[in-house]
């Protein structure tokens, strides 16, 4: 089959790759029909990781199941169905407390599993045509035959449930206010799913104005942190005072109003934004491991928190990457009924083979480029 | 009445000063009964804050009410009763959603007001005769009348709902696992409450022996951190796996094995020593100022976080000081009814005159003055 | 000043009252600005409580501060404020837990108390020009200044804050199906909560064209009982399979589609509507006695409840007044962010001499009559 | 293999039947080592329900896993385990969201399955030498390897996590006063729950002096119902309060204390004894057929329930057969690490060959049959 390919920093291909095939009685094969490219691939496509040559890209993955091994009960071939980006058993003891994130058996020695990810697995990615998707009666949710909502569905594999999961994490709950740092798709979902969850006020920080717009589109208020100190606009723009939850869809690569990079400035940004008793949920990327950081610390992930003011706040804060079992069910729910359209993020529909453009279009941050859908069938 | 006056750096002085009257219709005057020493009244002790020479020490505190204003509905003179140290007026935001160590009222431009502390309002010490308490009918408990479990409830003030907060936010439930870093007295309170909510294993760390003994005694695991590292000394013992819930029972005050200050080590230790997935109640104290810090972003509370492991293993985290309100009144009951005896930590009754002994010897960690109740009536 | 009085079973007058005054040091007295009528008012106007004749009514009432006893702390006059239905006291441990319909202070010898209602204690009633409002810090929530969304606060003082209970009661979560049975005011704020909570479907089940319009305009789907068992259209609506969750905002004065009264028939109804594992909140009002109750278990509230499948089921159910205090501040902050306009209920203000006839129209079910808005000062 | 066969009303034989096999590659085969009789068995053998002759009985079983499916991950032979009296699948949407009792997979048609019961499905019961595991991964709970805590780990499939649900339905937490109705084994499960969970006070209602002294053995007060109206005796003994939370451990088979049978004498003496804003949680059975019962409508589970008092009060209720997968996890945990010995209700162990002579016994109240476990191997 023809997949897309990772060969050196900054390149990848589209090549022909073995196809998948049943390997245990759990699995099925799913004929990918839409694959979205996400950020976090940048890490691996600029080098910054310690992805192998050959490695097959793509998490967000979503298709028709065409296989099915003989201990699946619940699917059968032609099933439209959408894959978390996490692979999880749905036996162990993390994700039998919703943790699927942090799955203990797909991936022994770590806490959790992904496809086409470095250091999560053996699972081939899904930027592709075909893709194995292993205990698939636990990994896959079951979408409404026909080709509706594609687009929205294709969301539901990564993105909207980590937005999703950074407002659950902080407890927004129904007249709360939040601050979102970052307008980038998952800033944009975790604003979304605020709005959904029945915040007040939503404030999203950014500096490029397309995104503010897209912000400002879906009902929340856009803060452009290059016009000042975004705290403290949001403080003004909030009677004085801070918001009640706190959200982080930046992480690591954080970059401070003059351009350089700061690993903490966000996460200090939120402490300072939000209100004592508050919340933050952090969904944005922090990693033990970067070893383009600006000083030796950072590189190993310690970074500089503003601990004391965080404590003297009373602050709490949930973080890591979303269990989007957890949550894909009831956004899938949510799209079918027409009370959410999360494909608003998508920039533009692309086949697989223009793969490659779509990654260096997207890595250099050009315009409709921010959220690109890959079409294997197309 | 007699008080325990702050004087200088290193000296207090059992002095006259003027007895509290009532300022608001709202406010009881409390014969204080037993006002314990906290191990937060060192930093002032030690002149490593900016409380003012005339403070009056001692949040604490119990007693008998003497004299009731004319807007309080549900004490009567003779009530036996304990006050949280946070005074809180019940009826702010922060008060309603049971973050009462955050009261937006009583110590206005900040979040949360005590007796006797430096910053925290002007609410005199209860380490005197007497006590005026504000908004009464809110902060008061009442307990049983007569003088059984004196010394019990005498903990109800601060550290055993703080060592239960610490448990409240780690999330602690039956059959998990927890670690507590401190076992001084909030440690040991903290592995207690643990215990009380079904904790299956708690593992306590330390290097006091005498400390270590305690928690043993309660059905604790020790843990002597100079015997080797912590985390890994844990693992050993649990199946090659962190624990569930970590608890921070030190601050910003540690110490590693060799002796060395180092403020952000409890917390890194707790990030290696819990489970992916787990999380962390940060009751030890960490502050915005510290001149004694060892490092100049620590002198402004900056820690260095291994945010890049926390991340990793999705670990969630609440901080701050005990909201005592939301819990005295459970802890109350279940020492009425025979299912707790957190006086086993008190060390010594001493009357009010020997505080400055007391103070000295505590500050010296001499044996035997860990946790010295006041006995301002005896 | 002027009132509504009751006179006897169908009828209230207006009349000269004693004005009320400051009693406590930390009462205030309001000047009524708005004050709505309620479903459960018609309860004692139709004779069917002990209400006594010169009883005082109304309980969802909102007004200016004209005068502050000198206990309170955060009025002064002039501000604008919004009154629970619930008196309630603030610190006794049902108020503590949120649980502030249920004040064990205000009303000795029973849980809960209300202004202008029978046996919920000795406070007058809000459809007259002032209000005395006890323990008001806690009382009183205060709104922008000015006449802004008068109508849209009018509602938190009862009927927003009890739609809200139900859907927090049922656990209503973003995703989720819902059934409402009742397109009353109070079913109408349920429905609405339900939504801004993020439900994905809502089911509103009523008879009457008009109440259905309405739940249809908000986003609900309507479902009349006369045109087939609700269950069964539910089912067919929703994939054959039951709602997530369900509220009863009918209660005992329930008739099935034939119009014969069955105390149980919504209960039971939602017992079948509802899928295995839901769950129910009930705000629809249950008595200890109803003199005109079909059986004689009914006159005392013992209903015919489908025990049976409720347990086969593994449904939950919460029920009771709702606690509207633990409410209000975040519905309040709904409205001031442009998020939520409950007024759509109100159909109609009038002045408060206009009160009898407002009464006998809404007791007759007169179109335009459901949900009245007296405007004292007007 | 030998297996306890029903034959007709009050009898069983244990007789040869076919072994079990792997039927689906996510089964295992288990070898029995230990199988308790349980209460609702009872309810098959007095020929109460629809139970066809030949049923093999048996749904609290352990044992030895002796054959693997080839799907089958986390399982090897020779592995220790313990199987919920529940079959679940682990990925339907209530398996998913911790409602393994109500599984949607297992009984097509219906919500929740389980070994040996009628209307459960397909699943031969664990009465006997050997039983099939399906999706055992999911199903089969592992045990540390040898013989240590047997008939403690006996209590993991059913009652030990029945007792503990009933406590987290109802929400008990540190501090709380519990009623439970019925000191059966699932009573004496839920109090030791209970008190497991921190409550302070836990009163145990029954009228058999066995039951009530091994209710006080393990820190419960013991309340004889024959003495005197036991909603009273509890306020007597409870600062003339009712009791924060309520337990049904009883079901509708239950009696007054003049011996009658009354299905809802249970559920309204609970809803007497807990107070305003109180929980209840209901694990004692109810059904919506019942030949035997008192009343046209009680046949059919209709029962008449104290709804004007319930909401009144404001009561919560829980209800419907546990999710152990949900809790035997922690409770295993518990037991391992010496803080839980539920095996103290164990009253019996016989071979499989006795248990005829044990369903007899038991079946007529004769003192040492009220927990037997079968030893198949022994």
């Amino acid at each position: 089959m023809r997949a897309v390919v990772y060969k050196e920093p900054h390149q990848v291909a589209v090549e022909q790759v073995p196809d998948p095939r049943i390997e245990a009685p759990t699995d099925v094969i799913v004929r990918v029909t839409s694959t979205a490219i996400c950020g976090s691939d940048l890490h691996m496509y600029e080098g910054r990781t310690a992805a192998e040559p050959g490695t097959v890209f793509g998490h967000e993955n979503m298709g028709i199941v065409v296989e099915v091994g003989d201990g699946v009960t619940s699917l059968v071939e032609g099933d439209r169905v959408s894959m978390p980006f996490n692979v999880a058993c749905g036996f162990c003891k993390n994700c039998l407390a919703g943790n699927t994130g942090f799955c203990l058996t797909v991936n022994p020695g770590f806490a959790g599993g992904a496809y086409g990810y470095v250091s999560m697995g053996p699972y081939t990615g899904g930027q592709a045509e075909y893709l194995r998707v292993p205990y698939a009666d636990f990994n896959c949710l079951k979408l409404p035959p026909g080709e509706e909502f594609e687009n929205d569905f294709a969301m539901l594999a990564d993105i909207f449930p980590t937005g999703y999961h950074a407002t659950e994490m902080a407890g927004v709950r129904p007249g709360d206010t939040v601050t979102v740092m970052g307008a980038g798709p998952v800033g944009l979902m975790a604003a979304y799913s605020a709005l959904i969850r029945g915040a007040a006020k939503v404030f999203v920080v950014d500096r490029v104005p397309n995104r503010l717009r897209l912000a400002e589109q879906i009902g929340a208020i856009p803060i452009d942190y290059t016009q000042g100190d975004p705290a403290s606009q949001i403080r003004d723009m909030n009677n004085g005072e801070g918001t009640d939850r706190g959200i982080d869809a930046v992480g690591y690569q954080a970059t401070v109003a003059e351009g350089e990079e700061q690993p903490a400035v966000v996460l200090n940004t939120l402490i300072d934004a939000v209100r004592p008793t508050g919340s933050l949920g952090v969904v944005g990327l922090y990693v033990t491991r970067d070893p383009g950081a600006p000083s030796e610390e950072a590189k190993h992930g310690n970074l500089l928190l503003a601990m004391g003011k965080l404590f003297e706040k009373g602050l709490r804060m949930g973080t890591g990457q979303a269990n989007v079992k957890r949550y894909n069910r009831h956004l899938r729910d949510l799209i079918i009924a027409g009370r959410a359209r999360p494909s608003f993020v998508v920039s533009k529909e692309l086949s697989l083979e223009e793969a490659p453009e779509a990654y260096a279009k997207f890595d250099a941050r050009e315009e409709g480029y921010s959220k690109v859908v890959l079409k294997p069938g197309a």
